[in-house]
């Protein structure tokens, strides 16, 4: 497992059995990068590792625990967000099928990237799913959609490898520059924010949440590369230091 | 679910969890035909029924229940046998994406095609297998292959209905909002051009033409619907209006 492989990152997930249930679906496919954020029990937790068995010493202690999603996204280029139900954001959906098959083309070219599985009550925030380039979504039967957690990893680990035996995935064309992290998105959306908000763009207050959420959403589905965003910086920077000059 | 579709055969399952858990597995991807050999609880099975939830009364109350495998499998035409290792058995082997594809053409084609899976602890017996047309062998990772039976289910189950395909193609949601035309997407572009010409972002000269080019680049190249052309509109506004009010 040498070549570049995607992140499983399980956000704020609360049994322990699940977060080790998911290590095993993601290892029986060859996967062994999780990350957590903000793990409901505390971390490390006895009842994960009980149920990872062989997967707890090699997925399990290697998981990188983060206190927030933009921390543990910070270094990836592109980022999935799973999630069962519609959202009132505008952002690509893609069966499982589709985003691996991305996910491999992304990580052919060198890029990282991160898939997101919410907590199992009620799964990925708005907030979350706005940090997310793409969404994806497994075709379930409308009528009866009961995916847990782990079921949800082993199919998109799954779709991972299945695609490992196909033909070379599409390239991406880059022009010689690298897609944006998502550290830098995360800067570049703290830096139109604070300006915004000091012209007072958050008008009225009621709405300045539902405002401050669709342009974070705007930001990380965009693909941008390095270049984009410090050109996105740099017309800010100007034409606020022009108004204050 | 008209069509004629596979019969999962769950031969000589243990716990009744696991047969509520392949019932939940099945009626995600739509499959609500089971069949089961000699439960070793009996049947019906309180603790199958708890587990299934809203699968029980469409998966499980119209189960058949016989006592041995060629009576489960009597009026099958083609029958796969899931098996997780070798066997010494000269027989098709699949992947669950070759055996599902060859099921819909057989269900095509008016064939009653059934699944095996085996008891929990061991698997299938080489007498159960030796019944089959085929092996349908999940390609896990070789050095950690643990799936359990109702994530086999489940894989065999999704595999069934991506084959259905083109049900869920790849679609942005546009949360009620359409892209932008390329005239509204131009018309962005002059907005930001002039502006940031006025405020001396392009600088110096001889590089001008060269930074407006990414600059309209930039936009086009990101799908943006009519809401975000609005979103940049009014940014670029707010921000020149404070400058110079």
């Amino acid at each position: 497992m040498s070549e570049l492989s995607p992140a499983f990152i399980l956000v704020r997930p609360q049994m322990g059995e699940n977060i080790g249930a998911a290590a095993r679906a993601m290892l029986n496919f060859g996967l062994s990068h999780m990350r957590m954020v903000d793990p409901r029990d505390g971390w490390p937790n006895p009842r994960a590792v009980a149920m990872a068995s062989g997967a707890a010493g090699r997925v399990l202690d290697h998981a990188g625990v983060f206190g927030a999603l933009p921390e543990a996204i910070a270094d990836c280029a592109y980022v999935f967000a799973t999630t069962a139900r519609g959202r009132d954001l505008t952002k690509p959906v893609m069966t499982p099928e589709r985003a691996m098959e991305h996910a491999r083309a992304l990580c052919a070219a060198g890029q990282k990237v991160a898939v997101l599985f919410g907590p199992e009550r009620a799964g990925l925030e708005n907030e979350d799913v706005a940090r997310a380039n793409a969404i994806i979504s497994v075709p379930v039967n409308p009528d009866f959609p009961s995916l847990n957690l782990a079921q949800a990893v082993l199919l998109c680990a799954y779709e991972w490898r299945r695609q490992a035996g196909g033909d070379a995935p599409e390239m991406l064309s880059l022009a010689g520059t690298d897609l944006a992290s998502a550290l830098e998105v995360e800067k570049l959306g703290d830096h139109y924010e604070e300006r915004l908000d000091a012209a007072g763009f958050f008008f009225p207050e009621t709405k300045a949440e539902g405002m401050k959420l669709n342009l974070r959403n705007l930001w990380s589905r965009m693909p941008l590369t390095r270049a984009d965003v410090q050109t996105l910086h740099g017309m800010l920077r100007q034409i606020v230091r022009r108004r204050d000059g």
